[in-house]
């Protein structure tokens, strides 16, 4: 294996999928999903069906146990509900801390746990899907630029060299991020992004509103929404 | 809870448990030992133990699936053996590149998983026993000053500035932070820390070689290999 790839199931993961794909060839590409104990496994099961749809070799890790103590809304062991509000409005309220659906130092554990499985399969680049909106203000610290840098800086290092954290969106937005995957031809129609796990998104949580302004910006509507 | 203490049970990990517990007392520590597929649990056992020995409230983390596909000589699932002669020797072989033992980017899984379960619980600080002979070279590249140094960073700026990791031994050799630990009266004799899994430690693995080195250098012999 060449590249893991931090897959979550969402709009941007799929189309970094798609971009690893497109230079490694799909059979030297490891998917990697995991699950912390979210209130609802809808991007777990969109992650099996689009990894099924590249044929792309899959790995999904359940990391619920560490974020058993957290009060994250995200999370069903939480008794918060998730917000209907836009990142500003909620930051209002915050003071400018972390917002009540960020998850515990999520992307950090996420892409250090990528690093040992890399590591573990001869993968000498970790692919995951960060981008310059993802941070929404200081809503969610765990994706702002100078994270990144730290956390890349910490994986080169700590594997001896051995292993690099490309991502490719980190100077896009969302919209331009959308753009590259419709040039892929991404099937967003299979993504999931919602807080909620209905049937169909909620089209009003951060992430929905989000994802439909991304899609807007590109002239068309959210596929999944039309689903 | 104000602080999180990686604890291995080891030398180190405990002079570094005895050290938060002395700044802010037993009940604000939480102690957190972490599986990860090792060929025996004799660390754990020994953790277990002192966590008893203290009073400390303590968390056991199965991070076995993933190691699930390393060839590291420490781990159950590997075919190799653990060596038994110095860093130096092996990394004459290995070329530089991290040693058989080095279990890959475990340090970063540790520090990152430590976070998330900090914030979990409220902790603003992470005590961790890193010295300036953990790296042994280039033998274990996620425990040399510059790992430690990003890593740091990242959960400093990842946590939304709510955490910061102390390792108050980052300056000291390891004879130093036996001498710390024995002002301090850390039970040496509970700790373990030899790769293998007898009844008494191997005294030639390259740990059992460097904690005997560090005893020696205070005066007495290893109390471990005294019980």
């Amino acid at each position: 294996m060449k590249a893991l790839v931090l897959f979550s199931g969402g709009v941007d993961s799929t189309t970094c999928l798609a971009e690893a794909i497109k230079k490694y060839g799909v059979r030297e590409v490891l998917a990697l999903s995991a699950g912390y104990g979210q209130k609802h496994t809808k991007e777990l099961e969109s992650a099996r069906k689009i990894a099924h749809h590249y044929g792309v070799k899959h790995m999904e890790l359940d990391l619920t146990p560490i974020f058993a103590d957290s009060n994250c809304s995200l999370l069903k062991a939480s008794d918060e509900d998730i917000p209907h509000e836009s990142y500003a409005d909620q930051l209002k309220k915050t003071d400018g801390k972390p917002v009540s659906t960020y998850v515990p130092f999520r992307n950090g554990l996420f892409l250090a746990s990528a690093a040992s499985i890399a590591l573990s399969n001869g993968c000498s680049e970790i692919y995951y899907g960060a981008h310059s909106d993802d941070s929404a203000g200081s809503a969610y610290p765990d994706c702002s630029e100078a994270f990144n840098s730290a956390i890349n800086t910490a994986i080169y290092l700590g594997s001896g060299k051995q292993l690099k954290v490309t991502a490719p969106f980190i100077g896009m937005n969302k919209a331009q991020v959308v753009a590259r995957g419709l040039e892929l031809d991404v099937p967003y129609d299979l993504t999931w992004s919602c807080y909620e796990g209905g049937d169909k998104p909620c089209g009003v949580c951060g992430t929905c509103r989000d994802r439909a302004a991304a899609f807007r910006a590109n002239g068309i509507n959210d596929p999944a929404l039309e689903v």
